[in-house]
């Protein structure tokens, strides 16, 4: 076991009508005059906007707002946010949304206190000293960003998408309702399984010693996701599976199941460089054809942390170890099929031509390796990579 | 999933030489003056004390002390520690040691503030409004009092041993060098293991929907416990095996294995009764007996639970949920005595004469039924409970 300084201060408000706390919730932290950050119309819709409004206004906090962010937020958001938030001398950012919403209003936090360009932190030329506290309204199981440490936004323009971590980016709190999550999509839904699944995968699959317990946990974790996805998934409104799910996504980009290990990411960086290219691939589609694609290219480096997975995630039920890891895979990509998840990189319309461009990307242009566990990635094993992910 | 909210804010600093940052890390929360609490000379004799003395001094920061603290502390500690930092005005309560000084160093920082008896929490006559802040330099895996919200003391003259909740007395830190346990003797650490798979295996037996993750997490977290408990006992230096425990002992009772659900607790009132009764029964050796007798008591009214713990932590390999239930219950047993664990209260000196005391004891004479799953214990219960636990 490696050493490691680890602390979650993020606390979670969590159940029925938990978002009718949020007054009470900032007053209790002395705040007095919020930056709302939020995405389209739909928590306008679903009356959550007004209900939060109502709430604030009845407690006397004060409030302005940033709304459009987009899935993959562009760095502009952040930039604008950043400016408001200066000007009308906000003491904390409030997010109602999900990852994305949740990145924007980080990457707000820590801009607020520096000088320079904001996205200068995802672009590693710089590191936030302070930020402005973060809390969130969750309305989708999916990024972990309410309880993380990580800010991930993207530079449109130049098709760059990037994250930083920071402790001090861990949000103050998380008010998590499952039922603000009945009204996500199918789609979406699948999109959130795959990625709460990969948070803990790309922790399980770095370097452990036999029986850790940040294994277990990290595997146990994917289980639950698995079988409430699929809940979810058939019964929208099932409370306890969208409970679930939500928890999941929580616990699961925390840090807890890489206690003890260290744990670089590798799928994640493979599908910003897909996503960033690309605007319109969600993150968890990219996520399920790029786990495909690296898992092939790599599993027999590791043959017993693939076997392991199959048999817990799948019952896969050989001793052999190779034999179990391709099986593994295989139910895998079963398994994404049967949420309705993109298993190849043709099906988002991504040609063999345009793969040196995103290996380029993300090796950035070949200075840069990604991972480490079984194998890090230069620019020729990305390419590779890629091209494993060019069909299903 | 019921509602909640959680927040765990203990930092853990973990790993080698771990305890070389203690003088950073209080100045680091802008600490200048220091009440110590420990217990007997072992931390003398290791060098642990003056390392710490040292580093302290070298910085600058002032420090007075409590020492002598026992097993089953008892309530005069905590009322001599809160007079004297009352008297010297420390700004933190620094406890090195295990779950009994920690337990100490929580009453002193709850009572600091109060103005009454500091045990009037502990007999529920009072709640806590604010707390001093308490870190812990950790010396033995056990209690899991470093990270949890739980303090547990005793009153010897009128033999009781009550705990007291409140989130005001989670550590702010808690510094984990595994090192600093090889020395732990063998019983010790038997105790220990003991002590760190009933906090989870306490949770595991509330009411839960099936595949709760929380579940599914206590029982893994037991299940390396169990591995790196024999591995430890086995070679008491072996880094992994010390440092899986301590990591278990602070992850098992900070309150993330009964996330989304009810979790009172009702081997450790049983257990509270036996080691208040008879202070020199170690608390773990006294869960592992009352244990037993609860578990024969109980387990047909959850014969699933009991039958699954038996599946994952003794890959017991019967279908039938009862049988399989029952070879749980004596393959625990079969364990507790291959640690070295004592496995009824004969073996302690407890004879069936004095049960009504301890079943008086437990019960506030017959005023207070303790747990709830699969039911809860009456007097009556209570009396019967001890029954089953006087024979191995």
């Amino acid at each position: 076991m490696i050493d490691f300084d680890y602390v979650n201060p993020t606390r979670i408000i969590f159940g029925h009508k938990a978002e009718d706390k949020i007054a009470d919730v900032l007053q209790g932290y002395g705040f007095k005059k919020a930056l709302i950050v939020y995405g389209g119309g739909s928590i306008k819709r679903s009356g959550l906007y007004q209900n939060v409004i109502n709430k604030l206004d009845w407690k006397g906090i004060s409030h302005v707002e940033v709304s459009g962010v987009k899935p993959n937020p562009d760095r502009r958001f952040v930039l604008l946010g950043r400016d408001l938030a200066r000007n009308e001398n906000v003491d904390c950012v409030l997010a109602i949304g999900g990852g994305s919403v949740i990145d924007v209003a980080k990457g707000i936090a820590a801009g607020y206190y520096y000088d320079g360009d904001p996205f200068d932190f995802n672009l590693h030329k710089a590191v936030p000293k302070k930020c402005l506290p973060v809390g969130s309204i969750l309305t989708i199981a999916s990024a972990g960003s309410e309880s993380s440490d990580s800010c991930v936004i993207s530079d449109e323009e130049k098709h760059i998408k990037s994250g930083f971590n920071t402790p001090l980016n861990r949000p103050l709190f998380t008010i998590e309702d499952p039922e603000l999550t009945y009204s996500v999509s199918p789609y979406q839904t699948a999109v959130g399984i795959t990625d709460i699944m990969m948070h803990s995968l790309e922790r399980y699959f770095n370097k452990s010693e036999s029986e850790m317990l940040s294994d277990a946990w990290a595997l146990s974790l994917c289980k639950d996701v698995m079988s409430h996805g699929l809940g979810a998934l058939k019964n929208p409104e099932s409370y306890d599976d969208r409970a679930a799910l939500m928890l999941d996504s929580s616990l699961s980009h925390d840090g807890l199941t890489a206690l003890g290990k260290k744990a670089p990411f590798v799928v994640h960086p493979l599908e910003h460089g897909l996503s960033g290219y690309k605007e319109d691939v969600a993150h968890g589609a990219g996520i399920a054809i790029c786990y495909l694609g690296w898992a092939r290219y790599v599993y027999k480096k590791d043959t017993e942390k693939f076997a392991r997975l199959a048999r817990v995630l799948f019952n896969v039920d050989v001793e052999d170890d190779e034999k179990a890891a391709i099986m593994g895979i295989r139910a895998m990509r079963d398994f994404y099929v049967s949420i309705g998840m993109p298993t190849s990189l043709e099906e988002v319309g991504i040609t063999e031509n345009e793969l040196p461009i995103l290996a380029s990307l993300v090796s950035g242009n070949g200075t840069r390796v990604i991972g480490c566990c079984p194998q890090s990635l230069e620019q020729k094993d990305i390419l590779a990579v890629y091209r494993l992910c060019l069909k299903a």
